[in-house]
């Protein structure tokens, strides 16, 4: 039998103390954001600073002016040749669990139950979010000690509490350690799988351009009687620019917007067309019937590998109970674009805001309020070889290839490490979209967790290998 | 000399104990939104019945659940033939005086002075509206008796103490006393005059239809990222339907939406052409450089002949501070439409509502909440006997024909004179556009007061020989 066959076999035989580990840092409500938890958060830390120094991980609670990082580095023995050195991140502290009437159990009690479709699970606030997925990684790097007493590869941990708050530490600490912290790759362990058979890695993340504009015409509300017809209405000038930030294909109109942006591989886009997804399904979910956007893309290629032009709120004029003849003397609407890689944020600003003014009748104005609200899409190379090696790793555990998935939003700590740390990350997690993170009955199934272990014990090794 | 040109004369005379008398008619708070001037709008009431019944008007004072209304009647003692019997309308409540600090001189201290362009004025809460305008009325009344011994026509007198609080008891009254309050026709004096040298006949008065349309995508809030591309934003949707609610002359595009509605007549038309109306100096006081609405309408066309369809307000998705990166479930705008002659608002209303639901994507509902906020525009045939009358009456006094008027509003009151008492109205007023009504530093012109008694000392012998 190999070591990676021996940590196998090892790891099935210890899922149940596994398990209760995993049971035993759930009931620690380490809730980030209310200040009357902030004792369990820090308990939270020191258990994961106990469990790793137990791992023989030099390991340590950091303080921040907010909750504390816990930061461990393992050093491995064997060193054949150069090892790469992974950083491995995830987050201690959980969401809020109200409303509490609404959990069938109790959220910090955590409860372990086979339900009616056979399928075992165990139900906790941060079940899977993010307890769940990072001790699937301390849990092999365990079993691998355990099995040949050394890691096959560097490993370094980071974790936080205050992910589930905005992570006002974060940046701060990555700047003041960056020796410490920047090494060959981050594995993130915050992400789902396709389905419960089929293993993913998330590398596509959008971008965010955030603009609001207000459109100024009267520089008072007008009488709609006594100018009406002749005084022109900025609610009218916004819903037109609205209107035109969209062709008649649902492509964004905005002049030069799609520049830089690429079609995925073709490899990648042959994967997601055979993808059992349902976009009826999707759609339907939601209360909607028919896809918007782009005519000829998939939902599955809107969301994530296309830009968006979204409207996330508009105001103007008299919007209290009843009614009011006023021509008001503005509007304004929020307005968000989701980017991918290639698109630059702060020209599409230039671009957004020059479309605008081109729009505007003479006399009247706009002005723009969102400076500073942009974050670049982050793009995976799928070439990349710590990408290969854990793909292969986890069609290994799985049996079929890991989908290269995107994801509409961002993740932060992905573009911290990029840009603080020098860093590439590598997405994988083993959640499934029905673990109601951040709502209440949150659970992981327990096939989650013990193929995240397995996975992670497959990956380690097949990194290594990049090395060499 | 004649009747008319004695009763002239002997206005002119008594000028002094007119304006004594309008002085001590101002100096009675009769604020009506303000529970504490109760007795203060009844003191003004009684205050008209009691010079109403000095001059042998049959004259009362009548309670209703607000303030009460004046009602006097005066049947003309030498009837040659069939006389015509006129219903005068005024009111005798006025606006609060706040803000009481912009007000040069006390409110209801009523403060007459020649200011430094040489124009006579006295300042004061409802120095124009209405005091000032009802009484013009009221002295002609009392002139043509003091020379003659009595009236040219049949007169009733109806004054209201809640126009300024939205007439809450007017109707009720009109329906429980139509006889005694239907008469040929209504004289409204609670309009302006096109300049100071320029008397005018309100004719137009715009209609109104009010409705509210949400538009509803998504059954919640969605998370823009995770749905952004693919999910429809009702946003767009109802900005589209603004968009294309006027065509690229500023026309409005709902199907059958200009059905019934004609050209005014040419003199009419001739007549606002020749009027020295600065399009850009209208414009430039409320901050607009450019006219909207139909590209090959003037100003005065569009506000007093044209309809309108405008965004009185609209709201959808997040409108807080900062950012939220939601597509929203809903978006709502409040329309209004302000209607001419020959439109129907019940039939427009429908047209509304086909014209917004043929522009929803599959799965995308509308609702309408705005029934019951309509009501028709009125237009005095410029035919209409009396008119011609009392414009003849009008040149004789200024010189020169009144311009028959728009009004870009309504004036509820008109109306109800015609559905509840089935008269047509006849709109003639001696305010100004710069007498600040509603706001602080209320004026009158001393020429507007005399112009006024002399006017309606001529219309009313005009409007008796109607009837012959």
């Amino acid at each position: 039998m190999t070591a990676e066959a021996d940590a196998l076999a090892a790891a099935d035989a210890g899922l149940e103390e596994s398990i209760a580990r995993w049971i035993e840092l759930l009931r620690i409500p380490s809730i980030s954001t209310d200040p009357a938890y902030r004792g369990d958060c820090r308990k939270a830390g020191a258990w994961l600073v106990g469990t790793l120094s137990a791992l023989r991980f030099d390991a340590s609670l950091r303080d921040t002016p907010g909750h504390p990082m816990v930061v461990a580095h393992y050093r491995a023995r064997a060193r054949k040749g150069r090892l790469p050195h992974v950083l491995f991140y995830g987050h201690y502290d959980v969401q809020p669990a109200d409303p509490l009437e609404k959990w069938q159990t109790p959220p910090f009690e955590p409860t372990r139950r086979r339900d009616k479709d056979g399928v075992e699970r165990v139900y906790a606030r941060g079940a899977a979010d993010d307890k769940g997925q990072l001790l699937t990684f301390v849990e092999a790097c365990r079993v691998w000690l355990a099995t040949t007493g050394d890691l096959p590869l560097d490993v370094s941990v980071l974790c936080e509490g205050e992910e589930e708050s905005g992570s006002p530490s974060l940046i701060p600490f990555l700047k003041a350690n960056r020796k410490e912290l920047a090494h060959d790759v981050a594995l993130v362990c915050d992400t789902n799988m396709w389905d419960s058979k089929t293993p993913a890695i998330t590398t596509r993340l959008r971008g965010l351009l955030h603009d609001e504009v207000t459109i100024i015409g009267p520089k008072v509300d007008l009488h709609s009687g006594l100018y009406g017809g002749a005084a022109m209405n900025p609610i009218r000038v916004l819903a037109k620019i609205i209107t035109d930030m969209h062709d008649r294909n649902g492509r964004i109109a905005i002049p030069g917007f799609y520049e830089g942006v690429k079609e995925p591989p073709k490899a990648t886009r042959e994967q997601w067309a055979k993808l059992k997804f349902s976009e009826r399904k999707f759609l339907a979910e939601v209360g909607l019937k028919e896809k918007a956007g782009e005519a000829k893309r998939s939902v599955l290629e809107q969301i994530w590998s296309r830009p968006t032009a979204e409207v996330n709120g508009i105001i103007g004029g008299y919007t209290g109970p009843g009614t009011k003849t006023v021509i008001p003397s503005q509007a304004s609407a929020k307005l968000s674009f989701r980017l991918v890689a290639g698109q630059q944020p702060e020209r599409l600003r230039k671009a957004l805001h020059a479309f605008v003014r081109s729009r505007l009748p003479a006399g009247i104005k706009a002005e723009f309020h969102g400076e500073g609200g942009a974050s670049p899409a982050i793009e995976i190379n799928e070439d990349n070889p710590y990408l290969t090696a854990a793909g292969a790793a986890l069609k290994a555990e799985f049996g079929r290839a890991p989908v290269m998935m995107g994801c509409g939003g961002s993740i932060p700590i992905v573009s911290s490490f990029k840009e603080i740390l020098g860093m590439e990350s590598l997405l994988v997690g083993f959640g499934l979209n029905d673990d109601a993170i951040h709502s209440p009955n949150e659970k992981y199934d327990v096939a989650s967790f013990q193929h995240g272990i397995r996975s992670w014990i497959r990956i380690m090794p097949s990194l290594a290998s990049v090395g060499r």
